[in-house]
């Protein structure tokens, strides 16, 4: 390989068709960008490979004509005038023959008569016929389903089940399929672990290139994954050198930034040619392209000129994002695959969207059918949060330079579940509950799927005025009234009929450290400088809850340490306290038990779910509905602390 | 297994649902209605598997405050106050600590400043910043992707390259899934061969075990596949005993009708209970469901009490579809899976259906999207017609009781194919050309299926009139004017602006056996008594040109042995030849070449390419236009004999 050392890395976003134009035409000079080869398998090993060439059919099927019933084959000519009234007896084996179904039409016969058509005679050596019939009367011809030379599959064509029987029937037992690429996963970190091991604060469980190899394997290639190496230039130089020598790709997992640590883009110009360093994509902009020749006498293996290396982001979301754009579409080139189409989707847009200057960004989103029409809910934008991508209904690409997206805008999606998927998917908006994670359980079984999004309980009585939720989950307090979310419902959806439906009672209080080491007994105590509180988002029931308990004791804020730190969830909450970010938080028991923490009650309060009255109609929502008559169901949330399920199933409606 | 001996076969056909209903309730009874069992797998093989239980978080991610970017970690609240013209100096380690992506916050800090916005100073122990920050700032909070405890995926789930990150990072390094059915197939039948050997006429290549072991493999099942079994009574039986003991399923295939040689039903009958012979479904009707119970000690190694078994019918298509009716939800239920719920949609129907009386019929169809709607065309009914399958881009099913289906009527198809793929599919009705299938391989590379149908000439001309195909295909000579195609496109389509594009002239002829053993010269020949014609299509133009030559010489169809034998191709003509079962037939010179039979030439036509003017503009037929001007393509087409290529790419505009 080159040795053309380069002095230090640079990171220099570009944007992606740039990225893709300048690998690809660098692997086009080495004749690497095209379909890798073939190889001949046999059939049953071929489900799910990829045609590397037509095939022409070696043999008609049937091969001969052949009989389609159980009957008496005999030549039409001799069924000539014959009728009920006017029946005519045959002799076996003179003027027909017994045949099978699929036997060969024996010479000098070109029809069939099913035996239940005629009538066997005692002397078994005739038969009585009542019918006249026209040559090749049941009988498949030859070729029939496949004439010799004929096309039956066209080449870069993913073999399916039927396929292989079409294949066998054209007379082939074996099939030339695209080569599998062949991939290298070298995952790079001195802070990675193993993910079987416990790791420490700082240490990182080592799982994208699990992730990646996933990914490869889905796309028809195959992976192999190296052992985790650390931050060191000459080990990776090494495992990169040796890996390039056996595959058609080596990626480089994490290492692609510009920071002291990250060696790969210096690797990969030591070797090779570095083509790009920096994609303007978020997530995902450390990206790094390149291509190693081979010197002769090395590429015995592997026949290739050259071998592409693409250095990969270490954030989950980033590699992800990388592989999908950059290797996906090379790995189709190596079968002969068309690039891929996916299916896109109109959506609108539940949130403004703020963009990152200058970059492209993938924004991960749910998707729900509510009201005639598809909603698109933003995920988390964070690179490191795959569960963004875990839960995402698709992709909403903003492009380079775009200043925002509005809230209502029309969106193009790119949808990663089917339509089938996302039509039964039910929309919960609003507060977040442990018990939708359960009920999500119990609807999969119901072929529903729920998908929750925590905005707050304000914010999902908003996206229910805006027709962007089924059902809005909400427990909100009216201080005045000491009723629970009918004021509130009065004011953010004031023209609907609307109907409350109970589904649990739950404690609230303070989340407090194990054997509560500050000693904290009630929300006075927040007011002490050694005390750090974690506090929920404005809007939610929970930060209402506080700020009416603050209210009633004349506390502001500002007297509390921490009341600005806002979390999203009981559990994030929790956590803060388990991990003693925080001393005290207000929350569910729930919460507190799952996290072993300590808990001081201060309130019962009612968890509703809120929906337009219409509905109830909905045949969407009709197993959602009965689960809250399931006493499966309601003995499965009573195992949780905290919970009263005798609310459950309670209607209140709430005419304009 | 009970002993029941049953006297003989039964068939008796009632409708799927009944059946089903009676094999998931015998099933149930067993205990073996529902999921199989689970076992923990590493998470590396885990890659399309089922999750058996819900993934709940075992650990947060990040498990701690980290770092979100290299720089300096500080508490906030040393930066207070601090602004561009109010700078601080921080000493390092004491009141800020470097900190890399991804470590962990140290002690006491709790917002970290990324190395570009602050200033190192040349004492190596201090740096100077320049702006306040809030706390937590440019810090993922533990927690901030997944929090111990939370749902991260439910049971039921395949999984998919981004949840193996999914479950990593939420502390697993196995997962527990659904353990894989194990499905046991025994081929059976004396006709069988092995797909590698040549058969003889009534032998079959046995291939449909492949087939449906490939299906079994696809959703999500293990086969194993027996060696061929003859008809043999005491074969089968002692092959199923011994199949039942390792596997959940057992399928049974051929051999289930009610013929002589039939002896599944028989087998089951003796060794189990036969629940179901005979199924309303067509293709697919002879249909066994039963069900073997254990005796005590044969069961250690599944440990089920009983194993199911499904005698599957040996025409290909019905075997196909069999599978698909009852194996495929039946490994869903194992599986843990919900019901598939496929993707539909709304079509017009091309084509009258007549129905088989009383059985609900699966139609094989293509589908294609011409003049603003999707126009669903039927393809062979035939049960022994796998490329009917192949080809197919949707299943209509027609009722059971239905007198028939209208041309035109708007139907509910169930789709085999991605939207992306049938919104590029362009649809070429009426004559068939062997050049249309290298032009289907030609036009794949520009992500463009070509789906061609064979009906005739004139059939082609109707379709476009009906707005049922993008382009027809045809070679319909005048008789009058000696002009190809013009006259019968005026009669045809009086009110459309129609252009014609020239694909080929083509040699037309009489194809006779090689070395010509009847010595057929001329169409006179096909007078004498010893001489069998076989026919094409009406409506096609090669029968036109037949008839027009007849007349031209004063000879009566009826004078033709054989004119009333139709062939719908050119290679099912050459086929019939080939393999005596006509002696000559009319048709192109590729056809007998490639048969390897004798060729009389008559004629050189003009085969066409016509359509609506307007489809110039089509997006979807850019790609096939161009073709027509590809020099790669015409010299492929060239290397074919009896074609000149000399009229590719020429228009006729013919107006109103």
């Amino acid at each position: 390989m080159s040795e053309n050392h380069s002095s230090g890395v640079y990171l220099n976003d570009i944007p992606k068709e740039q990225a893709w134009e300048r690998f690809s035409q660098a692997l086009s000079s080495f004749g690497l960008f095209k379909a890798l080869g073939s190889e001949f398998i046999e059939l049953e090993n071929a489900l799910g490979r990829v045609t590397a060439e037509p095939i022409w059919a070696r043999r008609s099927s049937p091969h001969y004509h052949a009989s389609a019933m159980d009957g008496f084959a005999l030549h039409s000519t001799e069924t000539e005038g014959v009728s009920d009234r006017k029946p005519k007896v045959l002799e076996i084996d003179r003027q027909c023959v017994y045949v099978d179904t699929g036997d060969a039409l024996p010479d000098g016969c070109d029809a069939v008569l099913p035996i239940e058509l005629i009538e066997q005679l005692d002397d078994k050596q005739t038969i009585r016929i009542f019918q006249a019939v026209p040559p090749w009367f049941n009988v498949r011809p030859m070729g029939e389903d496949i004439v010799t030379t004929e096309l039956v599959l066209p080449a870069g064509h993913t073999i399916r089940a039927i396929d292989l029987g079409a294949i066998a029937a054209s007379g082939h037992a074996q099939v030339s399929v695209a080569r599998k690429p062949r991939v290298a996963i070298i995952p790079t970190g001195s802070e990675l672990v193993h993910p079987q091991e416990d790791p420490l604060p700082g240490q990182i469980p080592e799982f994208n290139s699990l992730m990646l190899a996933g990914q490869i394997e889905s796309w028809g290639g195959e992976a192999q994954r190296w052992p985790i190496l650390p931050d060191n230039r000459e080990s990776i130089r090494t495992a990169v050198l040796e890996a390039a020598l056996e595959h058609d790709l080596v990626m480089i997992s994490a290492g692609s930034s510009a920071g002291s640590e990250d060696f790969t883009a210096d690797v990969v110009a030591s070797l090779g040619q570095l083509l790009v360093h920096g994609v303007a994509v978020r997530p995902g902009h450390p990206v790094i392209l390149g291509v190693l020749e081979h010197n002769a006498g090395q590429d015995e293996e592997t026949n290739n000129p050259a071998t592409a290396v693409i250095g990969v982001p270490g954030y989950p979301v980033s590699a992800a994002l990388t592989a999908d754009i950059f290797i996906q579409p090379l790995l189709r080139v190596w079968l002969g695959l068309n690039p891929l189409d996916p299916p896109m989707m109109d959506a609108t847009l539940t949130r403004k969207l703020h963009s990152t200057a200058g970059d492209e960004e993938h924004i991960r989103v749910t998707l729900g059918y509510v009201s005639g029409r598809w909603v698109a809910a933003p995920l988390s934008r964070g690179a490191g949060v795959i569960t963004s991508l875990v839960r995402a209904d698709g992709i909403f690409v903003v492009p380079a330079g775009t200043q925002g997206v509005q809230a209502g805008a029309k969106i193009q999606v790119r949808t990663l579940r089917t339509h089938a998927e996302l039509i039964q998917t039910i929309l919960v908006l609003g507060s977040h509950d442990l018990t939708l994670d359960i009920m999500a359980q119990y609807l999969a079984e119901q072929s529903r799927r729920l998908s929750s999004n925590n905005i707050g309980s304000i914010g999902g009585l908003v996206a229910l005025s805006r027709g962007e939720a089924h059902i809005a989950g909400s427990h909100l307090l009216d201080p005045e009234t000491g009723e629970y979310n009918k004021p509130y419902v009065r004011r953010y959806l004031p023209d609907t009929p609307i109907t409350l439906m109970g589904l649990v009672k739950r404690e609230q209080g303070m989340i407090v450290a194990p054997e509560n080491p500050k000693g904290i007994r009630e929300i006075r105590d927040l007011q002490r400088k050694d005390v750090r509180f974690v506090n929920r988002q404005k809007g939610s029931g929970t930060r209402l809850l506080f700020d009416h308990h603050l209210s009633t004791l004349g506390i502001a804020g500002e007297e509390v340490r921490g009341y600005t730190q806002e979390e999203y969830t009981h559990l994030t909450v929790a956590s803060a306290v388990a991990s003693g970010k925080a001393d005290c938080g207000l929350g569910i028991r729930a919460a507190a038990t799952a996290l072993k923490l300590d808990f001081i009650p201060l309130e019962s309060e009612r968890y509703e779910l809120v929906f337009p009255t219409g509905n109830l109609d909905l045949a969407l929502l009709q197993p959602l509905f009965d689960l809250l008559h399931d006493s499966k169901f309601k003995r499965a949330i009573e195992l949780l602390e905290g919970y009263d399920v005798s609310i459950m199933g309670e209607m209140i409606s709430i005419d304009p």
